[in-house]
């Protein structure tokens, strides 16, 4: 690849990201000829209906039906995986790609994280660099931020929102008063959850993009199976208001900090303290905060998904690339990164939101009270409102630092009372 | 520089951000070594006197009374500007050490405000790289992401909270409802305003940096002359009471845009709703707001100034310069800057609050709207409150879009009504 000749892109899949790159490749070929020093053509694409209608100009585009062609062609300089999924054609095509040298930026977080140690290694062997700032929270350049910007830090805790579904969710309920199921059903009218909202909502692509995080910001193999994952499906409206009462929003947060147990990763439904800027992070918009021992504490924020901010990072690493700007795919070398056990989530230590449904009858506190000095958790908060002699009414609680383990024996022991009608209710504190 | 052996760096500057990085770069010797591909030694120091206790290690590092012979020494590789200062001992290292071909790392936002283009010339003609993360923002990787992290997008404005110093007084005021000099002298005893405090307070360190920004986010010369600067002396606790009213709170805003008229660079005590990010970003804190024509709005806020922060950056640079990574100084090279004009300040357009100090007295409120009807000012709100009839009272007011220079003309007559008895506060808003 000669300096100053022009670099041939080879795009697989054309969904809304990809046609988004081909857009913004368009709209400022000059701009970002200025910035790569050399121009970035695309070449060729390969995705399944060759005859859709997708608004681009693909004239004078070679077309492959398969993607694995295309990252094996002679004439692509540089692969674009865009197709999704952690296994199947997106994997055959980054592999296929690495394995003859070439460069791959991809938007494929669900890769990464299932495979991203294997890839690394893979594209350091044959000297291609491997490149996924899309894959995580969008337009934000986080990655870029954690690999590069913070580079001089400890990193001692990263968390963010990292799901945009989830966030539009709680915000609306929040807003709205409205229950889960109600919201979710007008996300999906709006175009902003899936049809099949899974995997968005319990969790696992926040689960994917902090495994990401996780290794970016410790030197780390990437540890999918390690992140304990709880989605926003029993965030109930009233633990919103209760939150709020408590001086706390709900926030679906991805944290990943390393304790004495080993590495925690965790996925979950969690109050944060008003005050901080994540609370007031919004609607459909990521968030990723960086805490460094030399920087302190680093917020980014913005459009975390669409099909224009995914496609201002994924051209944001072709530069990159074709500017020769190389970096270790997770921070160092990948024979480098560390195996860091995963921190059992029983082993984790904070602070707790508790609400139970209790008949409203003398005693009942006490009951409560004594399973929780049983297991030597200690409350820091109680509010009981809303008298009803004989009926169910909420009992909020909110604790001190605690065990998680002890946290649910108390919670187990709680359950079983006669006084206490549903299943008790716990959302995560967490101090920032 | 062979790629395996150590780099040696010249630190020019001890003071608080130089022993900062002496310190970074020993504690964390191995996580630096293991991101840039090879360790960073100190190998040679400047500073005026040696004897000073800076609580630094320097056993075998060598000292030089002269900056400039330090950054012409054969035995340095990397020249770390920490001296400070547009001029001097600052200017003659850097071009010392470009001139020699080496890569310079600085903080020095003065220097880059004035000097900028002519050094990214220098540096590009002698093939050094030249550095200046550490110069905006401090700990907030914000020219990385500008330069690397959005260089897929044009960026349509840039603006952001770039003084610490203000953004502490300005949130002091409002929380707790204190006179500004009062608030000064307090920030002055804890460390956090000079002695004096004009630089920061007349917003000139802002104008510093939003020129880099400008330079950055729309590949222009460094044009310092042609930021419009406004401090916050004239900022009164009444008037983030209002703002507060109104939805608003008021901060000391640095923002950059191209418009038709050239580009509008503009540091001045603005008003921002409420609802918006950078309105939460209170204290020492600074935040930059990128709103690029792909990727949205990206918020980056964290630390902009201390020790630690800084040094952070400056080391992220050092790894960046020692990993072989270059980028063009101001994004692309030195030679494409564009030159584009500044847009005089009376050409802004924007909405405006105006506080007036008038006799209580009939036809009052008659005149003033006259005054702006007749320069076509459209009034948004207006609030007379608080009635004391032949006395002193507040009249605010807010306004549509409209043109400054036909703004000043309608201030300019109000402020010659009788009934009018100070000079009118102007504050601009600015749409977020």
């Amino acid at each position: 690849m000669a300096q100053s000749s022009s670099l041939k892109l080879g795009i697989a899949g054309l969904g809304t990201v990809g046609a988004g790159v081909v857009r913004l490749l368009e709209k400022h070929a000059d701009l970002v000829a200025a910035r790569a020093g050399r121009r970035l053509v695309v070449a060729a694409v390969s995705a399944r209906d060759k005859r859709k209608d997708r608004g681009l100009d693909l004239a004078g585009v070679r077309w492959f039906a398969d993607p694995v062609a295309l990252a094996e062609d002679s004439e692509v300089d540089i692969v674009v995986e865009l197709i999704g999924g952690a296994e199947g054609a997106a994997r055959a095509t980054v592999e296929a790609a690495l394995a003859k040298g070439k460069p791959v930026v991809t938007a494929n977080k669900a890769l990464m994280a299932h495979h991203g140690t294997a890839l690394a290694r893979l594209a350091e062997e044959r000297g291609a660099p491997l490149a996924f700032e899309a894959a995580v929270a969008g337009g934000i350049p986080v990655i870029k931020a954690l690999r590069e910007g913070l580079a001089a830090n400890q990193v001692t805790r990263v968390y963010g929102i990292l799901n945009g579904t989830c966030n539009y969710i709680l915000s609306t309920m929040r807003e709205t008063g409205r229950e889960f199921a109600e919201v979710l059903a007008e996300a999906q009218k709006l175009g902003y959850a899936e049809a099949d909202p899974a995997f968005d909502i319990d969790g696992i692509d926040a689960a994917h993009k902090l495994a990401l995080l996780t290794s970016l910001a410790f030197g780390t193999e990437v540890d999918l199976a390690g992140v304990s994952v709880e989605g926003i499906r029993h965030v109930s409206s009233l633990d919103i208001a209760y939150a709020a009462e408590l001086g706390y929003r709900i926030k679906l947060l991805g944290v990943a900090r390393v304790t004495e147990h080993g590495i925690e990763q965790r996925v979950h439904p969690t109050m944060v303290p008003i005050g901080t800027p994540i609370a007031h992070v919004e609607g459909v918009y990521n968030a990723v905060v960086v805490e460094g021992d030399f920087a302190g504490r680093v917020v980014l924020q913005g459009r975390g998904a669409g099909a224009e901010p995914t496609a201002s990072a994924v051209v944001a690493d072709l530069i990159d690339v074709a500017a020769g700007r190389a970096v270790p795919t997770f921070t160092v070398p990948a024979h480098a990164l560390k195996r860091i056990p995963a921190a059992p989530m029983e082993r984790h230590t904070g602070a707790y939101y508790v609400r139970l449904m209790v008949v409203d009858k003398p005693g009942v506190i006490a009951d409560i009270a004594a399973a929780l000095r049983d297991e030597r958790v200690s409350m820091e908060a109680m509010i009981q409102r809303g008298r009803a002699p004989g009926e169910a009414v909420p009992v909020v609680l909110t604790t001190h630092d605690t065990d998680e383990a002890a946290m649910r024996r108390a919670l187990g022991t709680i359950g079983r009372l006669a006084t206490v009608l549903e299943e008790p209710r716990m959302i995560r504190i967490e101090h920032l």
